[in-house]
């Protein structure tokens, strides 16, 4: 079994969502908490910038919930820096201990996971999850320097600027945390780095199909199906693998980083980053599921787990993804 | 509260350690379960090397539990290079879910902490936690080209070439993980890349005093208190850092760093890396344990959590550290 019931229901009771200025124009605009407004968001470098809206994000969902930061016992955190320095970094403003977290972009659902693992077997009262990332960091260390001006293949994605946080906890009211499905790295040899979609949809198929599998329940039974950022192509190309494997998926299906900007913003595939998922989670997601326009919610993240001498290297780039089912519990 | 007791008592039921010729020609030699012929491992990369460090880790761990692979739920892992490629690339090869994590040279404690939890809440039935470093691969990303030759300062220390792997369990034979305690990251402005030791005291000193007031136990209780790669220097400020906190550390005090090498083996304030604690722990500590030599051990590995873009942005170095409590069960 790779899912985990958690019988104790752990619930997001606050959430808070940062983006950049681009961002903040897509079709999720109106939903964010905040959106700066401009990339570097007032400090010397784009790795502050990037740390900066983590600790935004972690202190507005400790707001949220109507905590203070000595209320929550522990932060789980990831980014896509080197050493996940954003979420490190961040991690010292906060008086309390931290868990480093890394499944690329599949962060957030990796955090939320082990944070509800937590919550469930009250082992701690109230947890943060955060993740984020912001575009002009992630491009110059896994592409290239910005002011090369590279043009951009038609498979590639934008890193979107944007970080995003939860608090768990058994106490208080939101969207319940039911189960989680841990997923296997998937490697298929997709060796092109501007093609992220390709690398991680056949991850996200796996994962899918055993919940699916072991959950006894169909893509119908959800109200919105949601994946990280697997783009236009990874999208496609995950539907048809799910139907593969016999799952046709509906409507009701999504991705965060197909969806994130518009067409008229000119990003290829889409959005990517971790902060995609974790963004559109803590906003949109939230906002909808509290309202009760949606009611049962599969989130899954994906992550491409390559580095950059990884791929100098020559080596094919390995997916990983984790689902998370959210229900809408009472008020 | 930042310990959590697990009452179900996870166990070590098998455990599997590997190290560099180096290394093993140091006083742990003869515990390694093996030792690399050369560091190279007879791959065409030093990555390529570490990656093989840990399939050979994860694979003897779960035989010595005498499990097959397929017995195994999740795998837990991270290193020290970029994007944690040697835990992810060599999850690929293991048919299981898999979670990176990142804690720096803290992270065989992080993985055991996690796994523990979810083996405690009977969510999964075995897991395997594994964790390692390389001299080469680590110096060339984090200091100089090995083919610069710079010079060594007295401070420094020696990355080891080593991994260890943990499988934990219920079911079975080995030392009970009885509680763990997250620590926080903490920060007193080292910036000397140089001299991890004294980044990463303030951390553990931080977490062993938690953990001995949250648990009413004092240092003399232990028949070991070991932690991670604080080398000569560190240990000394930790020992310092402890008395000023009002605990005493005796002779039941070591570190893996600074007892990983003779010292006519020339590694300054001793070894460092992901891998020195986590193949101590997974040779000399288990057997002793299971020989009943050693029946209380505080395990506390110590990680700085700077990256190399941090440091040339001027920043200094984060440290974070947590404890786990082993005892030796009965046969």
């Amino acid at each position: 079994m790779q899912t985990i019931e958690l019988k104790n229901r752990p619930k997001i009771v606050g959430g808070y969502s940062i983006v950049g200025p681009k961002e903040g124009r897509g079709p999720f605009g109106k939903y964010f908490d905040y959106v700066m407004k401009s990339d570097s968001f007032g400090e010397k470098t784009y790795e502050l910038a990037e740390r900066k809206m983590f600790e935004i994000a972690a202190t507005g969902a400790i707001q949220n919930a109507g905590l203070m930061v000595s209320d929550v016992n522990l932060m789980l955190a990831g980014d896509l820096l080197n050493q996940i320095i954003s979420s490190s970094y961040a991690a010292r403003a906060f008086n309390m201990p931290y868990l480093g977290m890394f499944g690329a972009c599949s962060t957030m659902a990796e955090s939320l996971a082990v944070g509800a693992v937590l919550i469930n077997g009250r082992h701690l009262k109230n947890v943060v999850c955060a993740s984020g990332s912001h575009f002009s960091t992630a491009e110059r260390q896994f592409r290239f320097p910005l002011e090369l001006g590279c043009q951009r293949v038609p498979t590639s994605q934008w890193t979107v600027t944007a970080a995003g946080a939860s608090v768990l906890s058994l106490e208080g009211s939101g969207p319940e945390i039911v189960s989680v499905t841990f997923g296997k790295v998937i490697d298929l040899g997709i060796k092109d780095v501007n093609n992220m979609g390709a690398a991680m949809a056949p991850a996200a198929a796996d994962t899918m199909a055993v919940h699916f599998e072991e959950t006894k329940h169909k893509p119908e039974d959800y109200d919105l199906i949601l994946t990280g950022d697997l783009g236009k192509l990874g999208s496609e190309i995950l539907i048809d693998l799910l139907e593969a494997k016999g799952y046709k998926m509906g409507k009701n299906y999504s991705d965060c980083g197909h969806s994130f900007f518009t067409r008229e913003q000119d990003t290829m595939c889409g959005g990517s980053g971790c902060g995609a998922n974790a963004a559109v989670l803590n906003s949109y997601v939230l906002k909808k599921m509290r309202k009760g326009e949606v009611k049962r919610v599969l989130f899954v993240p994906t992550g491409a787990l390559m580095s950059t001498t990884a791929t100098q290297q020559g080596e094919s780039i390995p997916g990983v993804s984790h689902a998370i089912v959210l229900e809408s519990g009472g008020k």
